[in-house]
């Protein structure tokens, strides 16, 4: 069995992927000091003939271990996950069909940014309702590349 | 005292000032039938100069009955609220300075995106971490108008 050990996500280990979303590092006081801006946190590209829209996925949870054999990628825009629960979920991005995958769990407080092209595996919910807005690319392409393993990967604690 | 009675956020009552961002209605099942896609459900608009950015705001928590005297409007740009728990907010929106303002109370499972140049009151979480991403406009202009009523309001439950 081929398996990967999940790592804790962070800024650094994530940037070759894209944006850790999280309260962490600069921001601006607004609203008479009660608030906290952590400003454009994402780079978001949606292409030459795309525009940026937020739609609500609602998925399924999933349990460690987790099996999967299928990796996407987004040729046309960057893909933001924001959680609308403080709970975590998995992350699995990879370098390419060839390599062997990264699987992170967020700490409940952390959403992420795919910058444009990564490949990454699905929504994996690990607790609470499974909700989360989603901000990507609106077009007219398919903007979507599958890729599955012929052998499972299965990602443990 | 001015006070206003905290309603229910619904879709319907929240029209006139912009979009609920909750998973209901039409959705397009994705990742193997695991996920529900509730598509683009965000009327952005980030005017002719600006672009599309994620913030994260960290706000401290208010309770009820809550006072308030400032309102403020984005003139160039939507502005979308997306709660990073699942932990009820209040949603304060005005047709105008002259106006009786409105207050939203949200079920912990809905985010709000803010048409264009409607006035609003700031970032107020009932519960939670206070955490959300906010999807507004990137741009050089200050973008921001603020009025204050001259005697405060309360709201409610």
């Amino acid at each position: 069995m081929q398996t990967i050990k999940i790592k804790p996500l962070t800024a650094e280990a994530f940037a070759p992927y894209g944006e850790v979303l999280e309260a962490a590092g600069d921001f601006r006081l607004i609203n008479a000091g009660l608030c906290r801006r952590h400003h454009d946190r994402a780079g978001l590209d949606f292409g030459p003939a795309g525009r940026a829209g937020i739609s609500i996925f609602k998925a399924e949870l999933r349990s460690l271990p987790y099996a999967f054999n299928l990796i996407e990628r987004h040729p046309d825009g960057s893909q933001a996950f924001i959680p609308m629960s403080a709970d975590p979920f998995l992350v699995i991005v990879s370098d390419g069909p060839t390599a062997t995958p990264h699987a992170f769990v967020t700490d409940g407080a952390q959403g992420i940014n795919l910058r444009r092209g990564t490949w990454h595996g699905v929504l994996t919910p690990l607790g609470g309702p499974g909700l989360f807005a989603v901000i990507d690319r609106i077009g007219q392409t398919p903007n979507l590349e599958e890729y599955r393993f012929s052998e499972s990967w299965t990602v443990t604690p």
